[in-house]
Parts: C-alpha cells; structure tokens; sequence
C-alpha cells in the first residue's frame, strides 16, 4: 500500500456523507429517473443579489495588486467589517485584530486546534458530532472524547464535565447543530461555561469553548442564536459564509477570539501562524473583498424555513418520530426500525439518499439535509412514506 | 501560556519572511521615505489581460450553482483543462482523475504529504530549503531531514542518497528553487531518480519524489522548466497559478500525480480525503472556473528577466558573488563580510529589506526577491553599493 497508513484507515471508515454523494453523482448519470438527495449540506439557493452586485463590483474593479497576498491574517478592511458585525451581534468590542479570514469554517477549525492543541491533548465533542471533527482533531495529534447529548440532543454540561480530565485543553460545540438542528439554548451554554469557569481554577490554563457555528444565521422562531461569547470568556467561533451567503464552494470563513479571552494577542499570533503553516496562508483575495461588503446580507430564510415545516409535518404524519429543529438547515428522525443503515439502504433502492446516524456516532437515526429544492422534497415524500411502512 | 506548546515553541523562531514582511509594513508606515522591499515573493506584477477576461467573465455569469460545493478534487472541467495542458508539457498521458484542484500550492504540499507520510516517517529535503517546508513536514508527524545541495545550488544526488534510510518516505525538491533560483537540470534530476528506483528494489513501497513548482513556468535562457515526471515514475507534482498568473492572494493550485506513479488511483483518493479533511475541503470555486479558461496565459516573462539582468550585472559589478539564476524571481548572492544576519540588519537600517540565508538554513547568504517594480530596484542599487563596502 503506497499512502499513509493513517489515512488508509480513515479512507476505509472514510465518511459516509461524501461516499453517498459520490453515489448521488452516479445515480444522476445513469438515465434512470431523478434523484432526491438530501445527503449534504449543499444549498440549491443561489446568494442573495447583493452579493452578486457585490462580486461584481470586486470583479471588474481595475485598480492594480488586488491578488496579492496580504497579511494571513487577511485584509484589514474586511476583518474591520467582520468586527463591526461581530460588535453589533454580540454587544461586545471586537476588534480586527481578534478576526483571522479563513478558507471557510473547516479551516477556521483546523487554523484553531493547530494553534491551541498538542499532541496528546483532550478535545470534548459533543455525540451526535459533524463527522469531520474526529480527523480535524486527530489532524494535529488530538484525542477526540465524547460526550452524550441529551435526549432532546441539547448540550449536557453534566456529561460535559464528566469527561473533562487534565488533558482537556478545549470544548468544541457545534451550534445550531450539524446533524440535529437542534439550536442550544443561552441558558444551556451558559452553563457549560459556569461549569469550565469552575474548572479553570484548578488549571494552569483555562480550557478553550470553540464554537462551530456556519450555521449562526440560519435560526427560526427566535431571533439571534445564542452564543458563546455570552457564556464564557476563552471563547473562540470559527465560521463561514457557506451557508448565510450560500457560497460554501468558495471558501470563505472567519475564525474569531472573544475580546475577553485571556491573552487573546497571543492566541491571535498563533492562529495567524497555523493558517500560514497549515498551507492555507491566506483566506481566498477576491471573496475577502466581496464579503467585506456584504457582512448583513443574508440568503432567504424563508426558503428553508418552509421546507423545514413541510418536512417536518408531512414526515410526523406517516408516523416518523421527528423533532421540530430552530436551526440549520437538517432533520434527525428516529430510523423506523431502529436499523439506521438498513433504512438508508432502502431509501437508495428507491433514489433518496440520507445518511444513517451511524456516520455521526449515532446509531438508530438518519439526517435529512433540507437545502433542496421543492420538486425534491415532493417527489421524495412518497418514497418515506413507503419506506416507514417497509 | 495558553496556546499549543509546539506552536509557541515555532513562533520564537518563526519565519524570518513574514517577520521582515511585517516589519516593512510598519516602515512603510512610518513617513520615512520609501521602502525597498525585497524580502517576500508577492509580485508587483498584475495578471495577463486575458486572466481579467475571463475573471470578468465567470463573474458576470449567472446561471445558478455557481459557488456550490463540487468534488473534493475539484470541477471536472477544471482538473481536464489542467491535465491537457500538462500532457502536453510533459509529454505523458494526464487524466483529470490524476489532478486534485487545491489551496494553492502551499496546499497541495500539505495535502500530499498527509497523503503519504504517517508520523515518524522521513522526508529529504534540499539546503537551502523554503521556509515552510520544516512546518509542512512536521504538521503531518513527518521528520524533515536536510540534505546539501551542490555548492552552485543544484541538487546532489549523492547527498540526497546518503541521507535516506528505511523510514523515508519522500524526497521533497523544489525547482525552480526558492530562495536561490536555480533551475536543476534534467541530467540531475534524472540521476537523482535512478538512485531512487535502485532503492526501491530493496523496499515493500517505493520512495514518492514531490516536486513543489510554482516556479515552473517561470524560467529564463531555456524552453521549459525540467521535471520530475521525465525522471521518475513515482511522482507529484504541487504547483499554483500564484506566479505564472501573478494571483497569489487567491490560493488557487493543483496536485498532478504522474501517470506512472504506482497505484495512482489510490494515491489521488487519499489526496482527495486529505484536501478535505485538513479543512480546505475544496480550492475556490470561482478561480476554478477562471484557471480553467487560461491555463496557457502567462504572466509577461520579460519584465522578470529584465530585472533579473539588471540587479545581477549590477550586484556583480559591485562586488558581490552573484550566480546567475534561470528561474523564480530570487537572487541568493554571498553575504559581504560572511555574516548574513549582520549584513542584512545593515540593509535593513539603510531602509532596504532582504532576508537572510540562515532563514533557508544557509547562512552567509541572502536573498533578494525581485517581483518589485523598476523603481524599487533603481532605488536601492546605491544602499547595495553602500553596504557592500562596510
């Protein structure tokens, strides 16, 4: 075997989520009929038409140098509007220089643990878990420890702190949640943070909260998404535009560190080194300049909240056991059965794929991905209605 | 100290690049005067007209899914525009499934050698060395280890040889050369990759031979830039459209695997888990339509070698030990008096920023980058006169 050991392993375990939309791709060219893929969280929603006007602005703008490099860390102009953003947000002072531009969320992540982890150092995730974060942690020498959601897949600050030993050097939740929806509550993480503040006083340094929040902005019946930065102050969020802006193809993404963060300079320093490092070097140029411009833009809410509610009420009524999320854009039922890979499995016999619990630690449930369009969700209604029957 | 040890522990000694780049930000800042700013590869030079074409024109474009993720590895339009453009180059039979689009070039590194090392294998790497090569090795458990070049900079397949043991994996070169802009030429690389096929009759895997070129295109006084897929079948090449377009800030690069490399398909599926699981998850959507279109455009050739020209008969009739480069936009001539940090302290307070040999792990040298504009240049002749007779 020529690759890496490490990596021939994971690519045999490898991720159910892109194994099912390579077979999306595959069932697509093969004649035989549509398909409804709810498999990933690639919005058929185009941007919203500032941002176009915004791309184009950037685009035919002739002055010189604009695709250069610029500090890692990003142009200063569009970490300056991420801040403004950030301040209105959250009622706190950021400033730029707590904004590092990044190749989307997924890099903000992996810019983060590089910059806070060592080998060996415990990073708390929560179960069901974005199935990306056990390689992004074990990317840099980390040990990924779960820790149980509660039934209603809330954060459990009690599980939480049940699994926090000395090698804990960071929290990492995903909020609104990747693959529940389910969007936690202030109260909630509030106490998780009571909970790591009590700890800190028994460590040398504190433990990191690290929010992964793409989702920030796509919250409904409530009006901003609870936060982090409320709750604790060694907080840091990475983010992107990938769902807000829905342009998740370019890469576009911003790590921030909490105002309140101790040595925040120092925190700022090493994620602007690992971003370098990591071979990112730098958040794409011309997408910086775009987003700069459209930090309160926001794509049509109203698009997902309307197929959250269909789904949910049409699902309920063939009998499905379903959640009513306020977040993201997912649904995580209860496989009829209790066999999530089984169910999946039929669902593909009959062209609608999902994926199975299992790929996020959680066996008995699958995860709709609702960022379709309509024709996709009538068409694939008959499908789970017959497969809850099978 | 909050953060990650390991990174702590780098950045005391971090990159002396970035580390002049930041402080020529700060003396540009000062109202001093100019600053002559020699110390980082980010050209002055705009992209071809033909490159703002087609940015102009995928930008105007408005069919829907246009900022969508596609495939890890990138549009399939994309990767067959780059494997045309290399079968041709190369002379060997390139399929898009060989390319895997990435964050550049920096990205491509990070992405094959996470592909290909597990922790404690060895990768070979030549002195003078990029930078970030150390930071590369090792973010993937890798342990760099140096071997010499030829003392005119071209590789040394000897010292390359004597340097490999059982638990190399790689061998890592990087031509056109950063810092010193050596070309290497065919017959070396040739007989670097003899040697290596004769080891691996000894071996259950062959040794992978990278070639990090995003110089490629980029070389004076010859026709095309010698490879590694003439001289080795085991065989990657990293390479971004940083330089030979002039868009560095943009981040867009690719991985060619060569159509001899043993199990080439293997070893483009664990780069294309890599590429998304170390966060980049894919190279920017709209470059990749733009790349697409100009893979034959060409920065304008000329002005680099006119520069080149200029600063080494200029140097030389200085005193200066100048070799005479034939690609990249680096000079790397002896450092007066021997000591390289010294010498470039002495540019630096005469406002002239170049970075020191020590930086590359070859002290006693400096290198100067000359993407700069004429004026620039012109500039700073006489503080290279003043300093040369200190």
């Amino acid at each position: 075997m020529p690759i890496s050991k490490k990596v021939s392993t994971y690519l045999e375990s490898a991720s159910w989520i892109r194994k099912l939309f390579e077979a999306g791709n595959k069932m697509r060219q093969d004649g035989q009929g549509p398909v409804y893929d709810f498999s990933i969280g690639n919005p058929d929603l185009d941007p919203p038409p500032k941002f176009k006007e915004a791309l184009k602005e950037v685009a035919l703008d002739q002055r010189p140098g604009q695709h250069k490099y610029m500090a890692n860390v990003g142009y200063l102009e569009t970490r300056q509007a991420v801040a403004t953003s950030l301040s209105k947000d959250f009622h706190l002072p950021f400033v730029p220089e707590q904004i590092i531009m990044t190749v989307g969320a997924g890099g903000a992540m992996n810019t983060a643990l590089k910059a806070l982890i060592d080998p060996g150092d415990e990073v708390i995730i929560v179960v069901p878990y974005f199935v990306e974060y056990k390689f992004y942690i074990e990317n840099h020498g980390g040990v990924p420890v779960m820790a149980a959601a509660t039934p209603g897949f809330d954060l459990d600050p009690d599980a939480i702190e049940r699994k926090i030993t000395e090698n804990t050097r960071v929290v990492l939740i995903n909020n609104p949640n990747n693959p529940t929806g389910v969007v936690y509550p202030q109260e909630t993480i509030d106490q998780l943070g009571a909970r790591l503040e009590l700890h800190n006083k028994h460590r040398d340094r504190p433990i990191f909260l690290i929010d992964d929040a793409p989702y920030r902005k796509l919250v409904y019946d409530m009006d901003t998404c609870p936060s982090v930065f409320h709750a604790y102050p060694h907080a840091l969020m990475g983010t992107s535009h990938s769902k807000d802006l829905g342009i998740p193809g370019e890469r576009i993404g911003f790590l921030a560190i909490s105002p309140q963060c101790v040595d925040w300079q120092r925190v700022a320093a090493a994620a602007a080194f690992t971003n370098r490092t990591l071979g990112f070097v730098n958040a794409p140029a011309l997408m910086q300049r775009v987003v700069a411009k459209v930090q309160e833009e926001l794509i049509d809410l109203e698009w997902y909240r309307r197929k959250r509610d269909r789904l949910v009420a049409a699902l309920s009524r063939m009998g499905y056991n379903v959640p009513h999320p306020k977040g993201a854009f997912y649904i995580f039922p209860k496989a009829p059965g209790g066999d999530d890979i089984a169910f999946i499995e039929a669902l593909q016999r009959m062209r609608v794929l999902a994926v199975p619990g299992t790929g996020f630690g959680m066996p008995g449930y699958f995860r709709i991905s609702y960022c379709v369009n309509d024709d996709i969700i009538e068409g694939a209604l008959p499908v789970f209605e017959k497969a809850r029957k099978m």
